[in-house]
């Protein structure tokens, strides 16, 4: 746990999805399945708040997301997000709609990476709570589909008018998110959406398998390679220089640095601290 | 028509390109075919006035810009405008020079979507043209080349040095722009440059059918959806997520929102009204 | 030469590396071919110079970096980098870090197109060093891997978590620098990190001739085409398009611009000055 933690208690009781943990690994799995996992305003809350809590975490290292059932996720749910913001006023809406925005934004800036677990469908919210996380394991039935314009909204919905192009290039982000078209897995592995293709069935325990691997490798140095790719997204070249070499002296410091050079000496595999 | 038009009277005759209209799709072509649709000091400046007119029009939902004979468009005329510019002085060589770079703005800027519809070769300002465009759909033949440095001229023209890094990626827009060798469809596809392979010779029946499947969507979800993704290329993830946040809470606010819900519940489709 | 030049003297010895010139195109060869090309703090230091000299040479037109032996480079040497660090201080240990970012800067900052030929290995700082030229070609057998994460430090190392996004895409700039596995050229070519995928054994060869090409070219037009390729990421579209269209009107003042217009009237090639 940080030293940084303030009054309030964090919960272990989430309402609005499933968390596991498994030294170091922590699985949220959208717990859903007659809805096909549809968000709701409470699993949106639940996710922000709970990566924050993660987030303030020492003992996390890796995250997967997954979604129990026939697919990943199919966005907002119609009767309780689409059906509840039509009798809602102009600061509700802006409210809510930050919300989803903080999420995304939580995904980014956690201090460990995310790995998407995709099989069926990712839709709407679903396609972009995929598309935030730093790998996307993916079945190749998969199918993922930024669909806002399909119910009169934009495109552009938590970040993904920013993501998507920075993912897949302009081109392709221009016609995923005006068309709204499902993208299957192969071609979203084509287009570089899909992080690695697994065998059918597979994308859990292949997302669970990455993001173990992740949780015993040098934590630290992960951790900083996440924000440094969020971060340098939007820093010019010589800021982001200044800012890895900044980042190279600090974990030069540490100790999974020496304990690298102290294995190679000795000729066996490093036991990573993620210090 | 938007409410917001000045004193000065839009003109219909427009004498370097040909304008038709069908229900919310204009269809803008390059009318000169004994030169491969060269381009001309008249031609750039009717497509920056025209695309600025047709901003203001409510009635344009999606434009399709095409060239008329064997190709799109072969670029700056030798004659007409490398032969011209020769005796230029500098503030008119910086006067012309903002003019094409105006048009490549107007189209990333228009509030509907543009479909460059692409056969036979897209070279020089034809292949920037083109490359502003939020798609291009190509016949298998259709080629496009940035040969710039072939006239002894930047590769950076007309913004071409900012779009095509984000939308094949950096490797790929230096190779592109440094050598200005032409790219046939089929690669273009694969690197992300092209959004639709037509059958041979239907590139402008398909992008006139994608048009019109655009003009009959939730017009204004769509002209948004484009603005976000033009304007997001320019700003930091926390930005661009308080933006879409702002933008949805006001299409929730829309009609179109509301139609999609009622729609839903009525299990018809819904009747846009890109309001 | 440049008029520009200070008091210093430049030399022509350079101990940790081989320089040849050949009519406007260098050669910088990584010769330390017993340890796969490893970068000792001296390598670095005579790149970050080499670099800042030959830009002030105005009779270098294209660069050529490449490595002797059986790979290109396998990063900064175990023994002779890490194992000094560890004894470094804060201080010396952000200076070392600053130079290494130097290199990269210095690689995208100066007047003349680097081709980086690329055989066996390119690791840790080799692979950045490759990532950051404007041409990479590779042997089919070659082979990348952004290894920090395997020494406990980060994947953003020299501006690599700014520019292989940048190049790639962000998810697989995600997996290469997180993960720090081998990418193999045909993925490499695949996902845009390689320009020109050479016969087996030629890349030093094709690197070699499409740097003769760049250097016979309009080498002020190159260089003003990298310039923009490398401003216009850190731009955004309105600035851009002010930046292109300036240089053009610089350039269109020029005589390469003209010597294009006479030879094309003339029906001959032109004869570029750079001018």
């Amino acid at each position: 746990m940080s030293p940084f933690t303030g009054s309030a208690q964090p919960t272990e009781k989430w309402h609005h999805l499933r968390l596991t943990r498994d030294d170091g690994v922590a699985t949220v799995t959208l717990a859903r399945p007659e809805k096909l996992n549809a968000l709701t305003f409470g699993a949106y809350a639940d996710l922000r708040d709970l990566l924050a809590e993660l987030s303030r975490e020492r003992s996390v290292r890796a995250l997967v997301l997954g979604g129990e059932g026939r697919g990943f996720c199919s966005g907002g749910d119609v009767d309780e997000i689409i059906g509840a913001t039509l009798s809602m006023d102009t600061a509700e809406l802006l409210d809510f709609n930050r919300m989803t925005g903080q999420v995304v934004r939580a995904i980014r800036e956690c201090p460990f990476p995310v790995v998407a677990a995709v099989h069926g469908v990712a839709a709407g919210a679903g396609a972009v709570l995929a598309l935030a996380a730093d790998f996307r394991v993916a079945d190749p039935s998969a199918r993922f589909a930024f669909l806002f314009t399909r119910v009169g909204l934009s495109g552009g919905d938590m970040g993904a008018a920013y993501l998507l192009p920075r993912t897949v290039g302009l081109g392709h982000a221009t016609r995923l998110l005006m068309l709204g078209e499902p993208v299957r897995a192969p071609e979203a592995e084509r287009i570089g959406l899909v992080s690695e293709l697994a065998d059918e069935g597979q994308a859990p325990a292949r997302a669970t398998a990455l993001a173990r691997r992740l949780a015993d490798g040098p934590s630290l140095a992960l951790a900083q390679t996440k924000a440094l790719l969020t971060a340098e997204l939007d820093m010019p070249l010589a800021a982001a220089v200044e800012m890895d070499a900044a980042t190279q002296a600090l974990l030069m410091n540490g100790r999974d640095y020496a304990e690298f050079h102290a294995a190679f000496a000795e000729k066996r595999p490093p036991r990573w601290e993620g210090r």
